[in-house]
């Protein structure tokens, strides 16, 4: 019934399955770490292919245990693998307990809620619980081939989105305007509505469109610019802001396709771009090229934030990268996959050396109080010996 | 600089600020609840009016201490509560250790990751913590005059893409398509494009469009009809599927104004409806009928969900009522505010009274396998001697 009516995209084989479900064990046993309960939707869905209500159990050898509650119909089309049917925790919980596992256990702390912890812990006399969390998103940090050819097709939507600017960027209509014709583009080119991010206190909206002072104010997220928004209560997205002319408008686009989320940014003007905006402009323009042209398998992501931080500061615009003030973050890209914020963060607060398979989002953003927001933001594919771009939109200024 | 660009739109007072803060702290003295610290963004909009990266204390009594990370500037020009500006965690735990509080501790054990949840209680020597969460919906239950203000402007915007479906709604198009043009119909009337519901693992689109079996297809959450979408990626949402004559299309539509949520559901139909959907449909508005007429302050919301079973049972309908076999969900109605699952839940596994400025959608559906959804979902205000209509446009069938 599913398949008849939905789109025709490629699944995970029942081999690429297992080989994250071996990644995970192995990398168990590396941190001594017996056994692991996932709860997380995306995780779970990662290591099994399905969705559903549902909890997973990873020994550090031998076989998962799949329990799934709800829909146990759909899990049978989806998975590859077997598990059982349950009605609900309570007979998770007894199943677990009559498996009498002992040592480490895993959960993902950094977003199960304290209630499902407290109760689990309790349930199952858990008195050695590490995060598993960091292990996962290691694993999900280099992509496979499958994921990769699910990435660009994720790509595909975001071109879809910024080859369509042209035709509903003008002078006097809304920041809002523009975003509420964009996404819909986005929509029915297969966006299925949703932008997942991982963690506490996270939204993420389809689109971002910023211009002048409506790009300039702080948001409570990690992220350079999250717009304006409306009121208090939404406190980011686009604004009523009117376009003008001549003034750079960023339009921040995440797409997804068959989970896989991209998230790209290219500038906009309508006019001649004000001289004011051209230097930051050319040293974000500098910076991407840059990074493509050294980035590879084997390169350390904190050197690539400090070639970056270099240009930037030639030109003298440290007090502008990546925001001003209370507003500034301390990263210049960040992971994408199943969620917005995977890793690798380029940062230049760790080291995190690039493997085939990595994919990242690199921008170079430039938030000037009073005046305004110009930047660029690609995503790449890490390749043994080069960068492969995901999209194929130009990230050079498009004039309109 | 923010309201010269946003809506116009109505800011909480200072006065009902402080009245929610201090139904808080009454609860929390009845509850012997000596302080709570909250770390949810909608919670603590809710108490302080702004959404920052914040630390809310409640003691049980005196003032409340409000830490602001980020961003300070923003929470200037919209909290009337004064606040802490804070650079980091520590901070706030080493201010909130110098005031020496003892005694049990309310923390939001639903939402609150164990990871956060284990830090705080470690570093604050937290022994005696109990769950908040329950208090906090019985006080955001009841909405104030100025939020049903808010609530029916909401509603404003389900009107509009209610109003829009006839020019959308056509023989071939794609369920998809029908969405991603009343979606962009609902932005551009000042939807800020994100649905917030409380709790784990959980998302929400902001529309589900279905007709016949896209709609019987069961999903992991706990609602009645959630959609087919597109993969398994994300089980839910609009699906691929075109739209034929005759067949019930289901419209539920989630409209967010100043971060207050409605949600409602209508059914259209182009050409004549199916007889076989006649029966189902006549009783979804029975039951819609029948819960406007007795609804009003006092009447027991188990006592809604009874009546209109009974109503389901004398036409022989329970098999597809809320779903069916394992698709079944327990409940009829929800609660609405700034998130779409407040209370009251209207369900027989538990009584609640209704009061005046109680909000909540009521939703009999019917989900009858191998053959389509039908069903109402109209919200509704509690007033001393009746039920508010939240919205305008007819809840009857629509023939296009």
């Amino acid at each position: 019934m599913f398949k008849e009516e939905g789109l025709s995209v490629e699944l995970p084989s029942k081999g690429e399955i297992l080989a994250r479900l071996q990644a995970l064990q192995n990398k168990m046993s590396e941190r001594g770490i017996d056994f692991a309960i996932l709860f997380q939707n995306i995780d779970i869905f990662y290591f099994t292919a399905t969705m559903q209500k549902s909890v997973l159990l990873v020994p550090k050898n031998g076989d998962v245990v799949f329990f799934v509650k709800k829909s146990v119909n759909r899990a049978k089309e989806e998975t590859p693998l077997d598990f059982i049917s349950v009605k609900d925790d309570r007979e998770i919980i007894n199943f677990i307990k009559s498996m009498d596992l002992k040592g480490r256990v895993g959960l993902e702390l950094d977003v199960l809620p304290a209630q499902i912890y407290l109760k689990w812990t309790k349930e199952l006399n858990l008195s050695d619980v590490v995060d598993i969390s960091g292990i996962i998103r290691e694993i999900r940090m280099i992509k496979s081939e499958y994921e990769l050819r699910q990435i660009k097709k994720s790509g595909e939507i975001v071109d879809s989105v910024f080859s369509s600017v042209k035709g509903f960027l003008k002078e006097g209509v809304t920041e809002l305007e523009v975003a509420s014709m964009l996404e819909s583009i986005g929509r029915k080119n297969g966006h299925p509505g949703v932008m997942r991010m991982r963690g506490f206190n996270q939204e993420m909206d389809n689109i971002t469109i910023t211009q002048g002072i409506s790009g300039t104010v702080v948001s409570y997220a990690d992220a350079p610019i999250l717009g304006q928004g409306f009121y208090p209560a939404v406190p980011h997205g686009a604004s009523l802001k009117k376009i003008e002319k001549n003034i750079p408008v960023l339009i921040d686009y995440g797409a997804c396709y068959n989970g896989y989320i991209t998230d790209e940014t290219r500038p906009f003007v309508i006019g001649k771009l004000e001289s004011f905006f051209e230097k930051p402009y050319k040293v974000a323009l500098e910076i991407i090229e840059t990074v493509n042209e050294i980035g590879k398998e084997g390169v350390n992501t904190r050197d690539i934030f400090n070639r970056a931080y270099k240009i930037v500061e030639r030109a003298g615009l440290e007090d502008y990268f990546m925001g001003y003030d209370e507003g500034k973050v301390s990263f210049l890209g960040h992971g994408l996959g199943l969620e917005i914020n995977e890793l690798p963060v380029i940062t230049p607060r760790h080291d995190i050396f690039l493997i085939e398979g990595m994919v990242f989002a690199i921008e170079p953003k430039f938030i000037i109080p009073h005046r305004g927001v110009i930047g660029i933001e690609v995503d790449f594919i890490v390749r043994k010996d080069h960068l492969e771009r995901v999209t194929s939109f130009p990230y050079s200024l498009t004039v309109v």
